[in-house]
């Protein structure tokens, strides 16, 4: 059994971590730290886990971290690129769930992310966490970055056309949807109830921190720099608690069959589904499971692709897929431990 | 492997049978029935079975109904009466979801339902799949008549108090809150996102055909006649899709450590969850499982008591209870293929 | 014109008395207060009112409230308590929103809201304010402790049957579903839309603020004292933005015309309305308008009611009912200002 | 006073005329018919409406539309072509809030819609309602073909940049988001509460039938063939009530202020409201009125312009607008009776 360690456990992607992992065959949960709630029973902060999970929160300087074998950060940014290189030294595999490691460029994520990085030697040992770009490296890491939610949903939904070198690169729009877990679970006045339901809006137009992960994963899949891709990304905020909707637009360089083209990329991927032509997904037909839904259009047989691409922003998101990225490091079964049917309706 | 088949697949106790019987170890879905949808594949009309269930709807009398071992009526209430005494003598076990076997007085029936119940005679032999009451006769049932939602969730939470005689029989009340699954996958005007959403509603005050079937358990559980039971029940729709809140009203007749009670009483029940003192069961702490929580409160040390109960409307209080009753008729674990854990947030 | 100030004026009381008296014929906007938004301008925080209210809001010790005719505190509990005697020395009138004035028992008040009152002489000037109960003194009144919202509903619904003497008074019951929108605009965990969307919870069970005075209006209908009625208060919380549906109980102790006893009590109230026997009241029947609806029913021709009362939490349960009243303290037609048609859907 | 007709009043712009008409000081609601309901009285079907509607719903062929002034038809599409003629030779005016009258080529409609049009000599004559655009022409016609939703939050948001002539027309995008009451009030399925709530979805991606009515405003604004324009325009289903989001791309080919470009152009708009640089307009803050809000962005100073355009689908994106029409064909104030402050929360 591998034993697991959980850091910041009181959010949503730790949570939605537990839900996994609590039916996982192949996890020992060992230790989840919360600094604020610090021997309280995890089940009486979650009372869904009530039978599942029997572990306290323990303060982080008394956790047994340094006894598991892999430990998941979910915690805000900042915190596991001063935690990680002495886990790693003690041996223990760390998956970050935030953005410590996700962007290659040091300088770039200081300036997005609006602080010193803490352990930048570590940045170029990460893996990118994505299993459909990644996992061979993924196999072997020690350190895995574990994507975005929005990059997970827009990056696999123009992979199989960027890699094609069959779109314009330089044009490239997202328009993102996200349900309200995707902010966290902060006391923030902007997605209260009474804020954000019945409601629609975009934000962070003028500039999204997963804008320029999204542009290093789409240039790498290129093979071209960074400032080739012309991206423009949008995300909105829309009243469901669950779920990412992707709507991606690319202009046609080359002509293909581009509903072959995503069914072959994704032939052997366990946790990317293409819809027949026409489709439609809906984000709730992922809800709470690993799954990538998309769908490829071509409206009116003009020059401008449309691709829909689903997923659940905590599951193949977040908490999911560091499961799926765990599988691979230790060993296991890709599918371990995620094989639930998404709850409909 | 048990083969199941489900008459009538394409409404929302159908499609949560799916989710539930995909995944559970020890069945093997045979046929699916749908008088509409025949030929059409059950993943195309619901993609979040798309890689879990490989069957077609077939035409009812297509069907190999009588080649499973049991088979599930996800039906309107009035179909199931018609075919249960065809398939019993075939060999076949059967799980009504619809109404159809769970009063025992044939004329009470006929009221509330507004028909003439085409196999009276299969009343008396129905036991009522309530596993919390009869669990050693469901063990030994042909044919089983799964539970009301709402006679689920009121149920439970009325049960420690009736059989330990401890309250006035003549003046409970239940004021329960149903998501809009409950009213099913109709096309109605009233149940439009639109008209439901941001919206409550009370309904059915003057008469809900579960009264009877909740006076019908109450006066059993109290060992005394219908006619004994006083029972205020009044339904609500609340903006949300699955779950029912009931907050019950009793009052004491004979003082109690009710915590205790309770607590006693449902000590080995795997799915009947009872919180500590001054606790709120939340509907999400149930969200996709088979678990019903419960609290119980005097508020003020007065001589009302309010038990708070919560259930997931699809699946203890539908399709896992059918479920669960079909593990006890086939000698199975009773968890078994019921093990998910809630979906929070 | 009368001269309008509001003391916290970016909580949802606050954002609807704006919404309200921006377009009433009568009154002229002087001052709206914030501590923390001084020098904002009210339309830049809330976009809604761009165009219609050209305040900014302004520091408490600079606002020019008593240069007011009536000031309005959308405070939090204990502010008006601390400036009404000021303002009414100045000769401004005070219409309080908060709880500060609306319990005579100065004790009873302390006990509940957790501090020492600052001004307990005023609490017996004060004058609650709910029209159908006091219309003549409040026309006379300088200080008007106006109702909280699960009370408006509760004695709205209650009253016929109190002051007509033919329910039992000690054994009420009071279940009331509330939308989130009532907590307030307060960063808060519980209130997120990813907590409080797709869920349902009761909360309070072992005592709410709002259960002394609601016990307080109805000992006053009845001619008693307080500890002759006897009232179990439930409140939940419903994923709706605004509303609240209270469903009350009482056990008959004369038999009346019930239909018509509610109908002559109300015949000439302009904000409640009867409906016709066996209807059900939709709280967004009243969405964004100052209208209480009630329904009564006596279910199976039993010996309990039931009352089911809907309002807009925010309106006939806050800020209209606040306008209200303002209309009475100063002669204008008790309509003005508050012909808003319900928006639904 | 005006005196005013609605055709097919049972849906939600239907009702939504009577809760602006109801309050508007200039018109006399003299008849509403309705095949299914005739008889009934309106308020008894939407209780919204009780004090404010005394009408019934009459009998199409009896009820006295000759007599009004003006006619609104708030019918499914291929109602008002065939009624219009015949109100038009009696002097009644007519605003037709479908699709019939929309698209000046006759056979792009026929295609679009699907039936053959019973009145194509009335297309030309008929003007589209958009008073931004054809204020003056309003103001003369006898016959106005309301906008749809979805092309009010479009062109609104396209217009200065294309009568400007600075982007470039070949490649507009219009990624728009709506609220589920714009699917109207029928009895389907996919609109039920258990499917919409929670989820988000596209659909219409390979056609959808505002495309053309889009393209023809905007080849109208720029002066060019509708064969220049090319348009991706993708919807999206949103769960909530009301609102539109659209969200626009444009690239850019030639620099401008733009901000001041969208500030000139709706400088004198009573209902077009352009919010200060880095706004993200939310649904809400136009809900329930007659406002269209506007955002524009050009992401970190690239080639790609954003525009975020909100509105209310019933109001501005229908009834409101319709309304806003009836006032300017009857020389009245563009303002009357629309006044509203949206409400929020």
């Amino acid at each position: 059994m591998i034993k697991v360690g959980i850091v910041g456990g009181t959010g949503y992607t730790g949570v939605e971590l537990l839900r996994l992992l609590a039916r996982h065959p192949g996890v020992e949960l060992t230790a989840i730290t919360s600094r604020g709630e610090a021997g309280t029973a995890v089940a009486d902060m979650f009372p869904s886990l009530r039978g599942f999970v029997h572990l306290k929160f323990s303060d982080p300087k008394d956790a047994p971290l340094s006894d598991c074998d892999v430990v998941f950060f979910a915690t805000p940014n900042g915190i596991a690129m001063q935690q990680a290189a002495g886990l790693l030294d003690s041996g223990v595999k760390v998956i970050d769930l935030a953005a410590d490691f996700r962007i290659k460029d040091v300088a770039l994520w200081e300036k997005w992310y609006g602080m010193t990085h803490a352990s930048p030697t570590l940045i170029a040992e990460a893996v990118y966490g994505l299993p459909e770009v990644s996992r061979t490296q993924i196999r072997g890491a020690r350190l895995v970055a574990n994507p975005g939610c929005y990059p997970t949903a827009t990056q696999l939904g123009f992979l199989p056309l960027i890699e094609a070198g069959c779109v314009d690169l330089g044009h490239l729009i997202a328009d993102a949807k996200s349900g309200v877990s995707g902010a966290g679970r902060k006391a923030e006045i902007g997605i209260l109830f009474a804020e954000a339901s019945d409601n629609f809006k975009a934000y962070g137009v003028p500039g999204h921190r997963h804008l320029p992960e999204i542009r290093q994963g789409i240039a790498r899949a290129a093979g071209k720099a960074v400032e080739q891709v012309g991206l423009t990304f949008v995300p909105h905020l829309t009243p469901m608690i669950r779920g990412i909707h992707a709507t991606l637009y690319a202009r046609i360089t080359r002509d293909e069959d581009f509903q072959a083209l995503f069914e072959a990329r994704y032939a052997n991927e366990p946790f990317v589904d293409v819809l027949p032509p026409k489709s439609h997904p809906e984000t709730r037909s992922v809800r709470a499971a690993n799954t990538c839904r998309i769908a490829v259009h071509r409206p009116q047989g003009g020059d401008t692709l449309v691709v829909l691409s689903v997923i659940d922003n905590l599951v193949k998101g977040a908490a999911g897929q560091a499961v799926q990225n765990m599988n691979l490091m230790f060993g296991l079964d890709e599918c371990s431990g995620l094989s639930q049917v998404p709850v409909l309706p």
